[in-house]
């Protein structure tokens, strides 16, 4: 083999990566394309980082993130032996997924969800099975019991922001007693509820989270799992065959700092709550097909205009969102809930591109 | 399979992770165990990251890591396109051994070197040929000639902290065309010359550094590596299907400042080099033999009295050190060069402890 892939390995010759949302450089955007927080993160946050930013930065961290996973115990009622941490939930997934299936082995997920899933599947020789959402996009819990090596379910999904309970989860966790089933619950502190409480009762469920989007911490990098031992072990053995050293020591600073500040954690997530069912229905008096969200996004589509046109047009009036080349998802748009000036802003553009298509 | 391993993949059921030197939290010690800098970061650095821990934190970082990458290509005069940033420079080397090493193909490294090779190799299915370095610890240059799907040479190598010149690498680099060679220069800032002016040359050749040791951010996690753009794009193929942000914005803030710290810089490196030389002859005076290092460490065995027994006095006296129980170099302890302070310590407690065995 010659050219540019003349020295890639056999693994990673046809891998297609990961793409994030656009992060611009040029131009100052309303950003509502990468489902950050619009609010900063708790000023003890940047506190913690300041004063840790200092000689003791010649050291390595603590391998284990050990005041980190203390102030996870602390803030989620879990055992320290029962919690891992990563550099975000995608590192924590990316283990998770080398971890607990096998190469050759079939992993299934829903056709719309987060798109990292198949990636980290393809890099890892796993198959992937995708199971089709309802026509309403809602979770067809049956068809996931059972015919497969392994379960990921975003909850909420994304790009959807919709919610299933712990009923559903339940009956798939018994229903797969030789899988380990991932909850990946990135945006669950806007109002969905957690599968943390199941941990106790099924030693195959990882509950996955990150600070990136609620404490909105999405620069600092900090994600967690929660897991019976058996897991978390196995995610440290990952980690520890990597780098032994993935979270740095202003991370752990910082993240510590986010946790104790409860207070600011459940006022902002409230806000953008509160921001969020506000834009939705100003978003349905525009004539938007509005999902029921319990993220901190929406995903929305126009009956009279395509999604890629309205992408389009909000880009020229300098608001990022996201739009979904993909089949079934393609009239939507994703759009994070930002402030309310944000959302406002957002509207008037859409009512103008509404108004302009007449 | 039941028990604590139940779930876990095969792939790591039978791996033996990575154990990184103590990182004591009870006790004050002289820390001489792990190769950090006994000086602090540039102050710039602490600058910068402060005036970075701010309310853009909300903000995911930029995904290529872009400013580093920048005052990497102006430090050392590489173009963009030839440079990858990553979680210190073990990530970047679990990433190189995926992207460059098929599963069941075999690499070869020194039998004595980082312990960390063999790790990532098991993790990721590649096979391992170790070449024993020659009684006096050189790299038996020629054995390294073919004969491998890929070559991993520490330079300065670890524990030994000796180096070999350019031109022992063009030979190995010459006779692997069509194999990857990766050059792990973590302790070159010490005294030993870089491959980097050979990547021109080479299109198979990787030199990985990292920010830990000379630039004194072992808790800051960066490390990067330069190669030809193909190579490069295969990190990069890998990082964007693992984690498309490994290094958060305080990381990228720091990294940049250290790198425009030039005197800093070298100003630290040469009081390591200066205070390596004096105590390595403080060493020789208390009768132990020395290995010629061109690192920030020490490799130094004493005739009369067991190194472990050395590593266990110095310990109980407030000093860590490092041994390793391994065939060849179970006589030695690997000393981190400290201040002149701690290395006379660390001098005096010895010549105790060999008084003691009299």
């Amino acid at each position: 083999m010659s050219g540019t892939k003349r020295y890639w390995s056999s693994r990673i010759r046809d891998l297609t990566p990961y793409t994030p949302g656009e992060q611009p450089k040029d131009r100052q955007f309303i950003k509502l394309n990468t489902n950050e927080n619009p609010y900063p993160p708790s000023p003890r946050v940047t506190e913690a980082i300041r004063a840790a930013a200092g000689a003791d930065l010649r050291r390595y961290p603590d391998p284990d993130a050990t005041p980190l996973l203390e102030a996870l115990s602390r803030a989620y009622g879990v055992p320290q032996d029962r919690i891992f941490a990563g550099n975000g939930s995608d590192e924590v997934l990316s283990f998770a997924f080398q971890a607990f299936f096998d190469p050759g082995s079939t992993i299934v997920f829903p056709d719309i969800t987060y798109s990292f899933y198949p990636v980290y599947a393809n890099l890892y020789q796993i198959r992937c099975r995708r199971i089709p959402l309802g026509a309403d996009f809602t979770l067809p819990v049956p068809a996931f019991f059972g015919g497969s090596d392994g379960v990921v379910i975003a909850n909420p999904n994304a790009p959807t922001g919709m919610a299933v309970g712990p009923n559903a989860l339940r009956a798939i966790l018994e229903a797969n007693p030789r899988a380990v089933v991932i909850v990946d619950e990135a945006y669950v502190d806007f109002g969905a509820e957690s599968a943390l409480p199941l941990i106790g009762d099924y030693p195959n469920l990882l509950v996955v989270q990150t600070m990136s989007k609620s404490r909105a911490l999405a620069g600092l990098r900090v994600g967690f799992a929660f897991g019976q031992p058996g897991l978390i072990a196995a995610l440290n053995c990952v980690k520890n065959s990597i780098n032994s050293y993935t979270l740095d020591r202003l991370a752990i600073a910082g993240g510590v700092a986010a946790l104790e500040d409860r207070d600011y954690f459940d006022l902002r997530r409230r806000q953008v709550m509160e921001t969020r069912e506000r834009a939705a229905a100003a978003l349905r008096d525009l004539g938007f097909e509005v999902l029921p969200s319990q993220a901190n996004f929406l995903f929305a589509s126009h009956p009279a205009v395509p999604a890629r046109a309205l992408f389009d047009g909000l880009r020229e009036a300098g608001i990022l969102v996201r739009y979904f080349s993909q089949p079934r998802i393609d009239r939507f748009l994703r759009i994070t809930v930002g402030t309310d000036e944000e959302m406002d802003a957002l509207c008037r553009a859409l009512a103008a591109l509404l108004q302009a298509q007449k």
